[in-house]
């Protein structure tokens, strides 16, 4: 597996994470408090944050779409990224902007690899094919155990949906991924005040800037 | 490159070529053909011959898509595949029926690697994941020049509007395909008499049956 290419312009930052463990609240207040220092930055989202991205979210995500082979969901998913990277997140980055996105590709290895039981290799090749091996600065991973972050059951999409088995799986990788490049991650335990993490946050955004 | 897998049960036959070479008359053929013979046959296309496979369809058809990452539009193909490959081809093969499908992966490497100009052995590898590397006994190549087959152009959807040129380059490649494995391919001038041309198709068929 290649190391990965990093932007040399711009700063990108990912939020990855479960369900319930705070990644869109945390990605607003950065965006917020770098917006306030005076940064372009493009706040945005995986899947759906473009025109096609939308289409693919409802198919991955509703459950009126039932059972889907592991390799389409993945491919899914797999395809709202090449397009989210290539209109969204490097034209942003190649006109020196801060982006953060709220899930990138350790959300697919995650779910998709360690929840689905996908090959990882197979897997990890066909997403970075998929994004031109572009990876995050920084990927801040809110950790939380599963059982505290779902909402309730008559709320969950197609993936909330799953047992907190599948969760657990999705939680251990996150933690593995991390657990690998320390320099590209800060692991957060997502319990505790928002603001307390927020101001973690910030002070490792900081030092990339 | 892996030299692929073939079923052990049932016959793959695929239909490959351009815009207006006959395939689906062909395959149609082909289909009542074999049915008189008294075998199960299950005649299929791509993309679109399942559920999310219509969704597929819609976005990487419909003029109203607008341009789209060359990567996307493989993705979404390749997602197509997988769920059709699981769905509908795999379950009648290993029931031992006869299936026959309008378009397989040759397809896209043909307009998404050729046309598209996406390197060529990163797409095969993630076609070849999207489809467990399964391949047809044979393939028919119903081969024409381009210029030939193309409907009118008020007509034409977002991959048969393309220019000649985009046209000329999947045709070489299929032929190419065809070229380096003779035992699994048909070529066949798609000009000239379709009883003819079905003639030709069911000798080559029936060798395998």
């Amino acid at each position: 597996m290649s190391t990965g290419v990093y932007s040399a312009t711009g700063l990108f930052v990912c939020f990855e994470g479960g369900e319930g463990a705070g990644k869109s609240t945390q990605a607003k207040l950065l965006h917020d408090h770098l917006v306030e220092l005076g940064r372009e930055v493009v706040l945005t989202f995986e899947p759906g944050d473009t025109e096609v991205g939308r289409k693919v979210r409802e198919i991955v995500l509703s459950p009126e779409t039932g059972e889907l082979a592991h390799e389409t969901e993945a491919l899914l998913y797999a395809a709202d990224k090449a397009e989210h990277l290539r209109r969204v997140v490097r034209p942003a980055l190649e006109r020196g902007a801060v982006v953060i996105t709220d899930r990138y590709v350790d959300s697919s290895l995650a779910y998709q690899g360690a929840g689905r039981a996908l090959d990882a290799d197979d897997l990890e090749t066909m997403l970075r094919w998929a994004t031109g091996d572009l990876r995050p600065h920084l990927t801040v991973l809110l950790d939380l155990e599963p059982s505290h972050g779902l909402t309730r059951f008559e709320e969950r999409d197609r993936i909330e949906g799953e047992p907190l088995e599948f969760h657990r799986r999705v939680r251990e990788e996150f933690l593995e991924l991390a657990g690998r490049d320390p320099e590209h991650y800060l692991v957060q335990d997502a319990h505790g005040e928002v603001e307390e993490i927020a101001a973690k946050i910030r002070a490792r955004v900081e030092e990339l800037l």
